[in-house]
Formats: structure tokens, sequence, C-alpha cells
């Protein structure tokens, strides 16, 4: 039977998959996925068909899996960190509309913000908003009025995507908002390639973040009122009494 | 030398552990947690010591890794789910401050978010809020800022938590504040023992959410203004044209 499973690869390392992840991309006949994805999990998949693609080529991918299981083949469609977090889960249902008897499983994996967190310390432990910086897909104004009520309820905010290329100016007016709402001095974490090669885990305050080099493979967590620093690690108290 | 990971077991099957999380629990001398999450990964600890305790214990069992540790062992302090989302490891970083030696390394698991979105369809996929409605640690006023600012913002809303025996008025209380903002025909996830034994998984509208059985073991995931439902599936579009 054919079959197509999102496969959450995780961070990147091979100790961060699940066992149901390593079990699809085992079983299966087809890989497809971007290429940074597939170089990470290319020895598990030595003897399989591989199709990756480019950046921003997401609809192809998904269109390309759903063609291959219509022809028979179990196909895994491989998604960084969790393919349900600003991952390749969605855009294959919608999509797959028509296509109503592919068997399709979502394999949860290891978020990025969760790696990002394991390697702060503690950050998140309490109510948390996760806000992509990226106005491809949605407009600005959304973004800044989601930075505003995040900041003013005293979430810790995860931010995504917070720099490429060609956005350069998003990060600095997402910091202007949350700076209206939130210390200078507020503990903030900065991850880059969080748990596989080329990892950088600093911890920094939200009046300094700018001085650091952010770009697209950098996760950004941004502290509440209660966050500290401990032992060089960032702990937002869940609140116990001790 | 002695080391404390606090290992994320996921949402509870074998399958969805990391190759990570199994290898801390086969190399540790000694395993602390919650007895439900004990119970999950027992196969795998069959030859450990084990220390469990009951609910609203988290203290004591980070106390005793702690005390463990400085005596020389290997402790697995285990964290259903993912250890840095409302879990062990930021209480762990609290109880340490004085124990600035001890090793210790946060291993991030599957969320139950993730695990609830995964069986959901794709209802994540954008900007999202993680809010527990437990009041145990958090004053009501706090989470009923956080319930308002995030459905003004249009924030997918993860709900942990959602009652208990002592708290049956906090769902109600939240959904009133919701409805604010956000149609009663927006789709809603309900999951209970996310990917484990006595997994339940529904899709209804959040006008309807109360009539379901809900308690503590169940994660609720509020669509935002532009999720919809699919073959079944609750469906947040990330916002591409197709």
């Amino acid at each position: 039977m054919s079959w197509i499973k999102v496969v959450g690869t995780g961070p990147g390392r091979y100790q961060d998959m699940t066992v149901r992840a390593i079990r699809a991309l085992r079983d299966c006949d087809v890989v497809i996925g971007y290429i940074t994805y597939i170089n990470l999990v290319r020895d598990l998949v030595k003897d399989k068909d591989i199709i990756y693609s480019g950046m921003r080529q997401e609809t192809e991918r998904c269109r390309k899996a759903l063609e291959l299981a219509s022809l028979g083949k179990k196909v895994s469609l491989i998604s960084g960190g969790d393919p349900g977090i600003y991952g390749m889960a969605g855009l294959l249902y919608e999509l797959a509309k028509k296509n109503v008897d592919t068997d399709i499983e979502i394999i949860p994996g290891v978020s990025s913000v969760s790696a990002a967190a394991s390697l702060l310390g503690a950050p998140l432990m309490t109510d948390f908003a996760s806000i992509s910086l990226s106005d491809h897909l949605t407009p600005w104004e959304a973004i800044a009025k989601r930075l505003e009520m995040a900041a003013r309820a005293d979430f810790v905010i995860a931010l995504f995507n917070p720099k490429s290329r060609e956005r350069k100016d998003n990060l600095p007016r997402a910091l202007d908002i949350v700076l209206k709402y939130r210390c200078s001095s507020t503990p903030c974490g900065i991850v880059k390639n969080a748990s596989r090669e080329g990892e950088i885990t600093l911890v920094t305050k939200l009046g300094d973040l700018l001085k650091y080099d952010i770009d697209m493979t950098t996760l950004i967590i941004i502290g509440n009122s209660s966050t500290f620093i401990t032992g060089g690690k960032m702990v937002t108290p869940r609140g116990y009494v001790l």
C-alpha cells in the first residue's frame, strides 16, 4: 500500500530523531525534501530515491509526494524540526484535498523551539507565543499585532525566521514593539543551528540583541518579566514557592 | 562522572522517543519521575533504581535528583513530552543554583502540543500561543489577559491543563474570553492521551467544545480565523497561494 509520511526529523542530528521518524525513512521508497534537511539524514536514506529542491519550493515538493503516492510509492516527505510547527504538514493537507484516498501520517518531531530552549536552559516553561517574522506569507500588520499582544500579555516569545537577506528590517521593528512593554534588560536567547553542526548558543539582554549576528538559521527567545539568568542559563520560573 | 539528564520522553510510546532519550535511560543509574510517566517507559528501565512520586511533588523529585548526583550517581529525571514546555527543566535549574558543579543536560522531546497537532491534522502551522489554564502556579488574571491578547491577535491557541477535579470553571471562563473575538464555528481540536494508550482525537467547533468530556489529560487547540476542516482534519493555512 502506498502512503505519505511527513517525517519530522527534529533539529538535525540522528540522536534527536524519534524511533518512528527513523523507521519511516527506512521503510519508504522515496524521500522528498529541502536539500538542507535531506543532507542532515543522508546516511539513513542512501538506498532510497531522493528528490530534493531548494527553498520556497514547498508546493512542488508536496505535489510530487502526492503524485508518487498515487503511483503506488511509499513516500517520506521530510520536514525539519516538527512538521506541524511552520512545517510541511498543513500544505500537504491543503493540496491533498482531491486525493482523498492518500494515506497521510504526520510524524511529530522535536521542534527547533524545543531544541533551542534546551540549549539556553529553560526559557519557555510557562505560557509562550511563537511568532515568525517572515512576511513572505503573512502581512507585516498581522505580525506586528501579534508581537504587540504577546508583549502586553507577558508571554515568553519565540521568534522564528528573524532575518533573511531580503528582510533585514523586521527584527529591529519587532524589537521596537516588544520594548514598549518589556524592559531592555530582559534576558534573551539566541540560538543558531540548534543541535546541529555550527551550533551557537548565546544568552544576552533584549536591549543588546541587535549587536549579534542573526540570520534565518537563528531562533530567538525573549524572556517574560520573570525570566532570569543563573549560571549562564536562561530560566523562566513556573511559579513554584521554593 | 555523575550527571542529571532531564529526559523528555515525548507523548508516551517508545516510537515517539528520541534516540538520545532512550540512551539516557539506558546509561543512567537512577530514574526519577512522576509515576504515570515512569510507567510509560518501564520496559526500558527494568534494571535501574526507580524513584517515583505523585502529582505536585516536582520540587521533591528535583531535590532528590540533585542529592543523588552529588553522591556520584547518573540520574535520569523523566519529564513527559518536552521538559522545556511546562516540564521539569526550569525547576531543576532553579533548585540547582547552589549545586553549580552538577552537570545538567536537557534532552528535548516531542511535546504534547506537537503530538496533538499531528493527530488533528495541521492546526498550528502559523503563529500560535500556548496557555495553561491551571491557576495553581499562575494567577487567573494573568491567564485571562493572555487569553484575551492571544484571541485578539488571531493566534492559534493551544490550551494545556484545561480542567482538573478542583478546577472545573476555568475552561468555560476561558472560552467566554476567546468567543469575544472568535466565531463560535471556529474549528477546534480535542486530544486526550495524545499518542498513547487511551488516545481520543476529535475535531469540533469552538461553540461546541464544552459538550465533550475534557480532563487534565486533554489538550485543546483552537484554530485561528483561517483554520478550516478538510477530510476530517483541522488545517490552518500558512498563506501559500495554491
